[in-house]
C-alpha cells in the first residue's frame, strides 16, 4: 500500500480498511506534561482556557510537533456543555456540582439547548483547528463524556472512588436514573453531531466510570445508551470511537454498541480483545500511561508487542489505555509515536 | 449432607469438599454502617480502636447478630503492622506516609520485627475472639494487606487514583521495587503465620491495587509474591483466600498463585470465573456492595442468580465483591445473609 496521509490512515482504520501502518495519537495528549501547555496555564485558568478560542487551538496543536502525534483532539473537558443544561459546575480541581441531581423534578428542569448557542466557542475552536490542519492532512477529533459518566458526577456531586450514591440510585430509583441518562444521551448526540458539522472527522465518547459496573449492570445501565448514540450520530461523516475505562470485563458489550472503534485500557491483552471483538470493530489502545516512564527502547518493545498481539484485529489505532498523566516524560511520549512510525507495514 | 457448623462449612468449601449450602460473610462487615460500631467510634479514634483489645473484639463480633454473618474477621487495618517496620503512618482519614519510600537505603533500613512483639494486641484480639467463637462454632479469619498494595501506598505516600509514582518505579527502578516487595512479602508471611498460630482458621490476603496492572505487568509484579506467600503459609492449619480488587482480567493469574479460594469483585460473572478457574480453587464473592441498597427481594434474587452461575465452581463462599460501604443499609446486609441461608442444598 502507498503511504497514506495521517487523515486517510486514521479514517481507513476506523472503517476496517487496509493501511500502510497503524495511526497513532495519545489520549489527553495536550496536557500538563507539555511545556507549552504549562506556559499557557500560567496565564489562564483551566475553565477559561476551554473558552479561549485562540489559546485552546494553540494547546490542541502543540502535541503535533512536541510528540509527533498524528491526530488532534480539540482541547476541552467533558463538562464543557453541562452548564448549558442549567447545572452549575466548578473545578477544585476535580468537578464539583453545586446542586447534585437527586430528584425527577431536577431532571425535568434540565434545559436541552442547541449546543451551537450554549457553547459556541467549541465550534469556533473546531473550525479553527480544521483550517490549520487541512494543509497538514492531519485528522481532527471531537469528543464528549458518556451519559453514565456524566450522570455519575451529577448525582454524586463530584469525583468519588465508588460513586455509591449514583450506583445506589440504579437500585433504589431506577426510573429517575433512566430519565437522567435519557436526557444526557439526547444532549450528547446533539453535541457530537454539532462537532461533526463543525469539522470533527471522528468522534470519541469517553465513559470513564461505566467500567465500575458488573457485566449484567453494564448491559442494563450503559449499553442501551451507547447504542442510541451510535444510531443517532452522523456516522457517514465521522466514525464513532467508544472508550470505556477499566472495561476488560465488558469488551463484548462494548462491541455490541455498534461503535466503529473500541478504545481499551491496558487491563486487557490486545490479542484477547481482538479475539473477543472479531470483525465487529477496530481497536484503539492500550499502553499503560505509566509505562511511558520507561527507557525509549523498552517503550519501542512494548509498541512492537502490542502490534504483534493486535494483528488479528480488524484495525488498530496505537494509543494509550488512558489519558497522559501529568508527570509523563515528553521523551517517553515521543518514543511511543516514533516506535509506531517504525512498525513494518502489515503483511 | 447433614447440617454442618459454620466452621466446618467454611473450611470444607475452602478445601473443595461438599457442603450442605454455601457459607456467607461480608468483607468489612464490622464498619460504619452498623450502629454498635458507630457508637464505639464516638469514644475511640480508628487507630486506637485497632489496638484496644476489648473494643476490637466487641466490634468484630457485632455482625454475627446484627446481620447474621457466619464468619468473623478480626477488626484491624492492613496498615496495622507497618509502623513495626519503622514507617510512620497517619490516617487523615486515608493512610498518609510521613516519608514515602523512594530509595534502596530506605528499603534496607526497614525492620523485620517478630509481629508477636511489634503488634502483640493483634494476637490478643485473635485469641479473645477464638475463645468467644468456640462455643458458637463460627470460624475466625485473619488477614493482611498484600505486598503490591502496601508498596503502592508506601511509595506513593498515600491513596491515589493512578498510583503513578509507584507504577513508574516498576519501569524506572525495577530493582528497588523488587527489594521493597521482597521485604513486604517476608513481613506478610510472618504476620499471617502468627495470626494462624493465635487462632485464625483461614487467612485472606487483600490486594486492592494489583488490579491496576496489565495482565503482563501483573505476572511480573504480583504473581511471584502471591506464590511465595502461598508456599510459606501454614496451609495445613489455615486455608489461604486471595482477594484482588478489579481483577477480572487476571483471574487465571490469581488461580496460578495456588490460593485455596479466589475472592472476586463484581466485575466478573461467576459462571465465567468458574470456567476460567476450573478445579484449581474455590471462589468467594461477588455482589456489588452498592446492590445492598436494593429491596430485600431483589437482593435475594441476586443471591440466587449468583448461586446458579457459580454452580460449576469447586466451591463458593457467598460474599460481596468489595468491603461494605459506609452507607450500606443494615436491612440489605441482613437480606443478603438470609438469602444465602435459604438456598437449596446443592444437588
Amino acid at each position: 500500500l502507498q503511504p497514506l496521509s495521517a487523515t486517510e490512515r486514521l479514517l481507513r482504520v476506523c472503517r476496517g480498511e487496509p493501511v500502510d501502518r497503524p495511526p497513532v495519537w495519545l489520549m489527553r495528549q495536550a496536557g500538563r506534561y507539555l511545556p507549552g501547555y504549562r506556559r499557557v496555564r500560567k496565564q489562564v485558568a483551566f475553565l477559561d482556557l476551554v473558552r479561549d478560542v485562540e489559546r485552546a487551538i494553540e494547546v490542541s496543536l502543540e502535541p503535533l510537533d512536541a510528540i509527533g502525534t498524528e491526530a488532534v483532539i480539540f482541547f476541552s473537558d467533558i463538562f464543557t456543555p453541562i452548564p448549558g443544561l442549567g447545572i452549575e459546575v466548578d473545578f477544585k480541581p476535580g468537578p464539583v456540582i453545586a446542586e447534585p441531581i437527586r430528584s425527577l423534578r431536577q431532571v425535568e428542569a434540565l434545559r436541552a439547548p442547541d449546543p451551537r448557542e450554549s457553547v459556541p466557542f467549541v465550534f469556533e475552536i473546531l473550525r479553527g483547528l480544521r483550517a490549520e490542519l487541512a494543509s497538514r492532512e492531519v485528522p481532527l477529533l471531537g469528543f464528549a463524556g458518556a451519559p453514565f459518566t456524566l450522570a455519575a458526577y451529577l448525582v454524586e456531586g463530584g469525583g468519588s472512588r465508588h460513586f455509591a450514591t449514583w450506583k445506589r440510585m440504579l437500585h433504589r430509583e431506577p426510573e429517575l436514573a433512566r430519565a437522567l441518562l435519557d436526557r444526557l444521551a439526547d444532549c450528547t448526540v446533539a453535541y457530537l453531531n454539532s462537532q461533526i458539522e463543525a469539522g470533527a472527522q471522528a468522534v470519541q465518547l469517553f465513559d470513564t466510570w461505566a467500567g465500575t459496573l458488573s457485566p449484567a449492570d453494564y448491559r442494563e445501565w450503559v449499553l442501551p445508551w451507547h447504542r442510541e448514540i451510535a444510531a443517532k450520530l452522523d456516522r457517514a461523516a465521522a466514525p464513532f470511537i467508544l472508550y470505556v475505562n477499566d472495561g476488560a470485563h465488558v469488551v463484548e458489550e462494548m462491541a455490541a454498541s455498534g461503535a466503529d472503534v473500541l478504545s481499551l485500557d491496558w487491563r486487557i491483552d490486545l490479542a484477547a480483545a481482538a479475539r473477543r471483538v472479531g470483525p465487529r470493530a477496530s481497536l484503539q489502545g492500550n499502553l499503560d500511561p505509566c509505562a511511558l516512564a520507561a527507557e525509549p527502547e523498552a517503550i519501542a518493545a512494548a509498541v512492537r508487542r502490542m502490534a504483534a498481539e493486535v494483528a488479528p484485529a480488524r484495525g488498530w489505532i496505537a494509543n494509550l489505555g488512558h489519558g497522559c498523566l501529568p508527570g509523563t516524560p515528553v521523551e517517553g511520549a515521543q518514543a511511543f509515536t516514533e516506535a509506531v512510525r517504525a512498525l513494518a507495514p502489515p503483511k
